[in-house]
């Protein structure tokens, strides 16, 4: 198997080649993920349709063009403020799904369980799963389920999958972003991971902080109906609005600028940020979209994303450029400007 | 949460009201896995469609029908004669569409890597996946990837779904079983289980046993190609032929007899299952399908499946019956009648 692995055009910050061996951080939704994807799993599926690895793909059916996405969730804690696993399986493929501008319609779930596994904690998953699609208005359709002995999981893992229908004229995609368009958040950003992170280590803020996660495909639909020229939608999940705009800008060649005094951040995120040495802009969300658009139409769809319960502290945070490409910039409070890389590895590890 | 789960109505042979844990059990494909559906899964998912879910679920886009499936694997070890991991993931969820007649198009892949996996590893099951999915003619289109501690997975955990289109006039299900059917199978039986039996414990039985994994979506084209007229294909996997044919009888609400002789068995499984005292049918295999259909085409269609070279040891195995609805009954080598019952656990633990 030696030769199984070309090790040649690796860019590792961290001394892969001398340590072949899976870490933390490839699971974390930065470089490192990235590079695993690009030079371990692409080359071996070894074709074009491929390349979409890591978004929801477009697939077409008979004329009609499926958006279709998967998902693994590893979340520890398995119950946290504002949610568990069950839900944010069934959101986070919903949202996947959304992110397209497609309308989801089906979903798959597969549970790997951990002997030895509380029942009454995995019906209460199972019920969340099934609340979480019946306020998605999807429906799971296919399942699995397999047990691992005790000291192989960590109770439960989830995968979903799922996929949904994109409507004639929509074209939503991260390569889309043109010089110009305005960047929209829909709402606070960092609540999942600080929520996550205060479980897990007992921290607290002050205010407790509760997961986001939420399904984010009735805010598309509305905002489709606004206007079916959005260029990229995006959920900033693992590695957070840093990592979702780097993407952005690397697949459209443009650059971005954002307004540091523009983000959404509540107090008591802001204040766990602060104490932790975190920046906000590297925390997971679960219920948040950033969504890039033409001028003309970005105060319309701050409106219509305001009018919505998930989106009513969006704000209008940057602008697209034509300047340095494939690069994110922030303009921060006191007038300078900082560059907004991507991160390594993971801030927080199984953070989804 | 301790209202999440209602235990009235389960008939457990195992004292699970005392001990509610999952249990290896809980993943054999056996009894243990349907209660865990029925009694935890469905109900908490709430919907008519969900009741499809174990299957690939039918959904219909725009006037075309779907086959959808989701599959986690598990398997231990990760590599084993005659395949691996990552082949076994792309052709159980190819096969699974295939059983309802269907052309597989697209298949999603979702990892769960173990802190400490080593790279080349996981490259070369990589690999397997792509040449996997080439010789079955499916894209891998969507992905994901998520990493958990050392000692909280076992490797590489794999989930794989896909979708895949129903041809027109083509109805097969496990409830389409009719009296006066034939009961077809389309190879030797067991060599996927004593495979990784064998390299699992070290035990060697004359000739080497290598597992089935093969794609059958070809092998069922060419039957459809015969004959739209089948009722019903199923490729009997964990809990083997004993566990498929239940399933048939259950949800068809009639009765199947096999005649053991005709069962085709390959003389180093058959030698390995005197030796452990386990019994074939149980056995699970990974690119074997059986068919139900119509009398009168039962020979063609067995003509068909030898014709290719993974149908060429297909026998006619049995026949499907008004009498003992929901029961399996087998006519032994001496001439006496059995019932072949499914089993409550497992036989083999994370078979696949």
């Amino acid at each position: 198997m030696s030769d199984a692995l070309n090790f040649e055009g690796w860019s590792c910050p961290l001394p892969l080649r001398d340590h072949p061996n899976i870490v933390m951080g490839h699971g974390g939704g930065g470089k490192l993920s990235a590079e695993l994807v690009e030079h371990l799993f692409l080359p071996a599926f070894a074709n074009d349709a491929a390349a979409e690895l890591g978004d929801a793909a477009l697939v077409e059916v008979g004329g009609t063009r499926l958006a279709y996405s998967t998902d693994s969730f590893v979340v520890r804690p398995l119950f946290f403020p504002g949610g568990n696993i069950g839900d944010l399986a069934v959101n986070g493929t919903v949202n996947d799904i959304a992110m397209r501008g497609a309308r989801p319609l089906v979903l798959s779930a597969g549970f790997i369980l951990e002997e030895g596994m509380p029942l009454d904690r995995l019906a209460a998953i199972a019920q969340s799963m099934g609340a979480a699609a019946r306020r998605a208005g999807v429906t799971l359709v296919a399942g699995d389920t397999k047990v691992v002995d005790r000291g192989h999981g960590d109770g439960v893992y989830i995968n979903t999958s799922g996929f949904g229908i994109v409507p004639p004229g929509v074209d939503i995609g991260p390569a889309r972003a043109r010089p110009g368009d305005v960047v929209l958040v829909s709402g606070d950003i960092g609540a999942h991971g600080i929520a996550i992170l205060s479980v897990r280590e007992g921290l607290e803020f002050g205010a407790p902080v509760e997961s986001d996660t939420a399904p984010l495909n009735g805010l598309v639909a509305e905002l489709l109906d606004e206007t079916r020229d959005i260029h990229v939608l995006r959920d900033p999940t693992r590695g957070g609005m840093a990592s979702t705009l780097n993407e952005i800008a690397r697949a459209s060649q443009v650059g971005i600028v954002i307004e540091e005094r523009a983000l959404p951040v509540q107090d008591a995120v802001r204040a766990a940020c602060e104490l932790l040495g975190m920046d906000p802009l590297y925390v997971a969300n679960e219920g948040k979209l950033v969504a890039i658009a033409p001028p003309d139409s970005a105060e319309r769809l701050l409106a219509r994303m305001r009018a919505n319960v998930l989106g009513r502290n969006a704000a209008i945070v940057g602008r697209v450029t034509a300047d340095h490409p494939g690069v994110v910039a922030s303009r921060t409070g006191i007038g300078g400007t900082r560059i907004v890389d991507m991160m390594v590895g993971e801030q927080l590890p199984r953070i989804c």
